[in-house]
């Protein structure tokens, strides 16, 4: 048994990221970028105006004639001189010779002359060329997940493509003879698959794109002629027959068609028997059967390396300080992810209160639990207010 | 000018969900149930096993006779009378008349006979039928955002089918003279139009539609035929043209087409020219023209609109206390959002710093920010350490 840090640092040891693809700006959003984003062009492309108002020269006053209208989109084409002012509205490009906008609510205008009751600061109400980005400036770096936010700024700049990671494909084979689809007649003694279309909208959110193979029954050839279903992904996820049992047989199916394991067992709860080697040039993880570790090991060790695969740096998922709201005992050797919900306190405090039971087939105390606590291997008992790290589920699965 | 409170229930009030839709299983992730989702079986089926190993009658000990096994999927059908055992694995069917599961580490088999060294506690390693839900059970409320854990759980219920809101439809319609679609051809004075696409962004990410409608020049006739593309829409966004000058014609463009204006500024800053109405029964936001403030809105309002429309709340955007990196000067009457970047003192806390220039043209300074510091309107002078609310962007745009 290995410790989760060591366990995720091997799986993502050996992974690179995606190519490159170009995509349509309006279909970029969620994707990382595969290299750096500049402006091509500038922006304001010139001095313009930020207000509803009039150019003008800033050291003059009184009565000034407004010589010419500019909208957005049409300057002006002359030079202001002293005296003159000239009509402006937001985004309005200030004509040459003036150095100023004077707001129109702070003037008072009687057909082509508006009165100015006091000077205006030089540079006032106007955003300089090159005030957001200068032509060449590099706005978005290689290697970020686009936001909305950034799709403005990358259509700002002017491009209506973007090179992107093409998305990870994850090949998804769930086995077991005791596995029915959702919806098909169910075996005797069976259940209905789960991991397999939870996994995949795991991978869906990761980014990444998922290939759900057919169920295969506890047979060896079988399990071998599926997997080969996972031609050209990036990463091949088994679940079920991780564990160590005499009907856990991913390990030795797979074995002839090539598979070199690197570790099959995380001192964790849930989620021991994992398994983790590679198929030819394809990465394996080998998910335990239950639901629960299932998606607890999907969140601690396939969201980060579905990260590495589309060029971030897949770190482990992000904890924050929360309270106890039960008494704990003492952990033994392994990590362990007890399923909670939250809650704040009067003082504004993030409450993790674990549920009483934890076994790791009750997938629906999983799917209404709002975080994990986090108990490293040894911990002691904790009481009602200690302190404990928790990783919310909420951004996670 | 109105509060930002009130402007978002003025917003809220008329909006109410879209219909339901059914969508495939696979198809459900991040969508908003539109029904309660009821356990179709009971699960776990029967008593079965949560380990590899024997199972036994709990007050046996010495050598038992192994008259079975029971793989998963294929369950042993006698009755287990006392000093057997019958061989079990993870999710194996307790056999009738056992009552306990040893774990195949803790005995020691010989052919057909195993040894126990002690007994094993009645109900050992046994998950009982309908640990995790039993067949009726509500699993999933109505009106959640179904996560991938949540996927695995409706799976497990035995649903192939899923009734969800329909998501919502938003037509965007960006207006201007000056504005041109990244890569083509730019008017002279004129800029690349980035609120659209980033709306666009911002509405798929929240789970709407995004209908993008041709730039309409700044004409009344025009503006008032290309808002007819929002036929069939739950909301029309509108950006530019919302603002005071003789060239914010969207409300009078619209005007003639029935528009019915509730409310047109809004005490905050960035975003205060935000308009309201209805154009019939299709509800309108007219956002201001400048990316910074048409993003801002897009989370103070549009997302919470969003959120109305797909059968959520529709909350205001979650604050999170934060402390300040750098002095500010008191505030005046409108609701002010910093942008700012975050991040952890030696202590945890997050630290949030506005940037020195807060002009609403600037967008590179948006997307390259952590949060928005919310300043309430009168606030006063705040100094480097003082407690402030913030806006964590990351999950909002």
């Amino acid at each position: 048994m290995i410790p989760v840090e060591e366990a995720r640092a091997r799986i993502l040891a050996p992974l690179r990221p995606t190519q490159a693809e170009i995509v349509p700006l309006a279909a970029c959003l969620g994707r990382v970028t595969a290299s750096p984003i500049l402006a091509r062009l500038t922006q304001p492309p010139a001095d313009v105006s930020s207000m509803d108002g009039y150019a003008v020269r800033a050291s003059d006053t009184g009565d000034l004639t407004v010589v010419g209208e500019a909208p957005a989109g049409h300057p002006w084409e002359g030079i202001l001189e002293a005296r003159q002012a000239v009509r402006l509205f937001t985004g309005s490009v200030v004509p040459a010779g003036a150095n100023a906008v004077v707001i129109q609510e702070n003037v008072t205008r009687e057909g082509d002359t508006i009165t100015l009751t006091r000077a205006v600061a030089h540079g006032a109400n106007i955003r300089s060329a090159g005030q957001d980005f200068a032509k060449g400036d590099g706005l978005v770096p290689a290697g970020r997940r686009i936001t909305p936010r950034d799709v403005g700024l990358i259509a700002a700049a002017n491009h209506p493509w973007v090179s992107v990671h093409r998305r990870p494909r994850v090949a998804i084979l769930a086995t077991g003879d005791e596995i029915a689809l959702p919806g098909d007649p169910i075996p005797q003694g069976g259940i209905v698959s789960s991991n397999a279309h939870a996994l995949a909208a795991f991978v869906q959110r990761a980014g990444g794109e998922a290939l759900v193979l057919p169920i295969a029954p506890d047979d060896r050839a079988a399990i071998a002629a599926a997997a080969q279903g996972s031609a050209g992904c990036d990463l091949l996820i088994t679940t079920g027959g991780a564990s160590v049992g005499d009907h856990d047989l991913v390990a030795s199916a797979l074995a002839n068609a090539g598979l070199v394991l690197d570790f099959w067992t995380i001192a964790m709860r849930p989620g021991k028997p994992l398994m983790h080697g590679h198929l030819g040039p394809l990465p394996l993880i080998g998910l335990p059967g239950n639901p629960v570790s299932t998606l607890v090991c999907a969140i601690l060790f396939v969201g980060p390396a579905l990260a590495r695969l589309q060029g971030l740096p897949g770190d482990a998922p992000r904890t924050t300080a929360a309270i106890l709201g039960a008494d704990l005992a003492g952990n033994d050797h392994r990590a362990d992810h007890l399923r909670a919900t939250l809650a704040t306190d009067a003082s504004g405090r993030l409450v993790a209160t674990p549920f009483p039971r934890q076994d790791s087939g009750m997938l629906r105390a999983l799917a209404h639990a709002d975080a994990l606590i986090l108990r490293p291997p040894h911990a002691s008992a904790a009481k009602i207010g200690d302190p404990v790290e928790i990783l919310q589920l909420d951004g996670l699965g």
